[in-house]
């Protein structure tokens, strides 16, 4: 049977690391057969790609590139990692996936969904996911728990109005989206936060 | 008044750099202002781009990625370098340019032009150029003059067969778009071409 893919999103500072490491641990446990990837990279070449969108040297980057960049990305990911696990039935776990592009170079950046969604039109096609965890504490919130951004990341070194929106665009993303985009809130402690996860991926019939 | 813009297509081998040179020294000794460029590249950070493009370690590409990081190249060097000359009346002179996508991509890669319009539907809309002059020479003749491929470069050791698709793909456009893209005769002299060359912008008015 082919596999399910399920991706994560929130703003920088969300806790999706953390959550991500705890549903490996979980499904390591359960053993349930997956495979975790991020974006942008998981793959040789898309890693290559990825060191030239982070790359703080390229402040200039348009806004259109960027989201041209990405999409480039995560096609070379579907077809190298992505389709060959869902082939094998694996529970596909992708941290960062097709809502990021919208909310931060469509939103955020302010190409509208409609590009993203255009130039992503293989993957929004073929691969939406069948379930996105949205890890939802807003940018102020995320910034004071992590104790500041990494300064070695071009997306990262973005100010808090940036982040605002990006924030803003995951709030529009759940409200078109209510059966596939899930909120789950994730200010507080992290086990109850991940408690939350479970149970929606549960009641989503991913676990 | 905003300048012109125009392109040179062709086969691998079908000597646009040299048309290209002797249509500069045209153009200086005439003391018209023009910008020459070339796809992928002409800013830093399309050249980076360009290096993952033509890295002949990338063998697995697939065709989606490389025509995503084509159009990704395109956004930045329009940003960058096309519109500003524009601005400042030049006529801006570009080694490649739309037209390669449609034929190597859309085409020769078998994605489809709609594909390939869809993802570079910026450049398209806002940047069609004037007037394109392709350069007509089967790939045959074109090895045969050039004595053989680069090998240093992804693209240049592809096989016959895919150049060959390169050169219908650009065929179909020259059927579909007759009034800007011009079919060259560029198989004889480069003395001749050339003054064909010159021929057809006098005759489109770029001249």
């Amino acid at each position: 049977m082919r596999g399910k893919l399920i991706s994560f999103e929130g703003c920088e500072g969300s806790g999706k690391s953390t959550k991500l490491r705890m549903l490996e641990g979980y499904l390591q446990e359960h053993n349930i057969p997956y495979l975790y990837t991020r974006e942008p990279g998981g793959n040789p070449i898309s890693e290559r790609i990825r060191s030239i969108i982070l790359n703080p040297e390229n402040t200039g980057m348009t806004p259109a590139c960027e989201a041209l960049l990405y999409a480039a990305a995560r096609v070379q990911l579907l077809h190298d990692v992505i389709e060959p696990a869902l082939a094998q039935g694996k529970l596909v776990v992708c941290d960062r996936y097709v809502d990021s592009s919208l909310a931060y170079q469509g939103e955020a950046r302010g190409l509208g969904q409609d590009f993203v969604r255009s130039v992503n039109a293989y993957a929004f096609e073929n691969y939406l996911p069948d379930c996105t965890v949205f890890l939802d504490i807003t940018p102020e919130q995320a910034f004071a728990r992590k104790h500041g951004a990494d300064e070695n990341d071009r997306m990262e070194r973005e100010g808090l109005a940036f982040h605002n929106k990006v924030y803003q665009g995951y709030l529009k993303i759940a409200q078109s989206e209510p059966g596939r985009f899930i909120r789950v809130d994730a200010v507080g402690d992290k086990q109850q936060t991940f408690l939350r996860v479970l149970n929606a991926l549960q009641a989503h019939g991913i676990l």
